[in-house]
């Protein structure tokens, strides 16, 4: 089967809850992709085939849906698993970034023993939408001054151009566009 | 090297954060382990062995922390990633457990799809603390009357007896106990 034909697929396990989690939205849920074995490893033999050449370290996943996919992508990569989180989550030192939402503010964490100058960094999440999240998540990790970053993504809301917040000398994919 | 050696290697690799999230507690730290790639290969070796020859078809993995291991050894086990969260997470129809903690309750949920009788369930949750989290989960996962169930744990704080909580048909194991 083909590459568009492997994502065709994989778009349609995902599925629309209308209104979730509130009106107007409409919440592409991955929950269906993931708990079905042959579109998991479908999934991750997709991710593994674009990263694995790329000399990649820890992988940054951004809380809490980029945990799942994120996790085993680092561990598939032999690469570290670096958790970002929402305020308070992280329990050593951490570095934080704000960002904006639709109504008032959010931030992100790090550890800061969780990447070094040398580390080679991809960020995953499982959505761009609006991309404050991804753009604070870019941020946290060049503070660290790394060797690379690549961003990914399962899922971009195309029509809310998050990808436009972004970082343009870093890579971005997304798998599944909407 | 044995498998008690490699399991004492794995435990000084887990930081202690004295005082966190409040004081008198020491919070045991995974962040350290996971993102030493030598490390998190040795984890994911150790509870493949363990479960590789069950027949397990979906991996239940309790929000959050236990997002991370348990998604690898799913993808490992070619079974399916089963989110257990708190509420207002899951978008799609839900069960519900409520539980006690120390001061007043919370509840976790699991999509109603998620399981179906035939499964064979391994649920996995970086800590066994108190057991009121685990207990809620085991029960949610006993609801859709699946074929067997497995607990699985990083780590277990055995002075808190959290063990006890739990429904003894079916298998608890952890790999490192403080």
């Amino acid at each position: 089967m083909s590459e568009s034909k492997i994502i065709e697929e994989l778009k349609a396990s995902i599925r629309n809850i209308p209104d979730f989690p509130k009106p107007g939205i409409q919440f592409k849920d991955i929950t269906t992709l993931l708990q079905n074995p042959v579109y998991l490893q479908t999934l991750i033999n997709l991710l593994v085939k674009k990263y694995q050449n790329l000399g990649i370290t820890k992988v940054c996943c951004i809380e809490s849906r980029g945990f799942f996919i994120g996790s085993i992508v680092a561990y598939k990569l032999n690469a570290g698993i670096v958790p970002i989180r929402k305020p308070g989550k992280l329990p050593a030192e951490t570095i934080s970034k704000s960002f904006t939402l639709e109504y008032g503010e959010d931030s992100l964490e790090i550890h800061t023993d969780a990447l070094t100058k040398d580390d080679v960094v991809l960020m995953h999440d499982d959505l761009l939408a609006t991309g404050g999240t991804a753009e604070a998540a870019q941020n946290l990790a060049l503070d660290f001054r790394i060797a690379e970053l690549y961003m990914n993504f399962i899922i971009e809301l195309d029509f809310l151009k998050g990808r436009d917040k972004l970082n343009k000398n870093y890579d971005i994919h997304t798998l599944i566009h909407f």
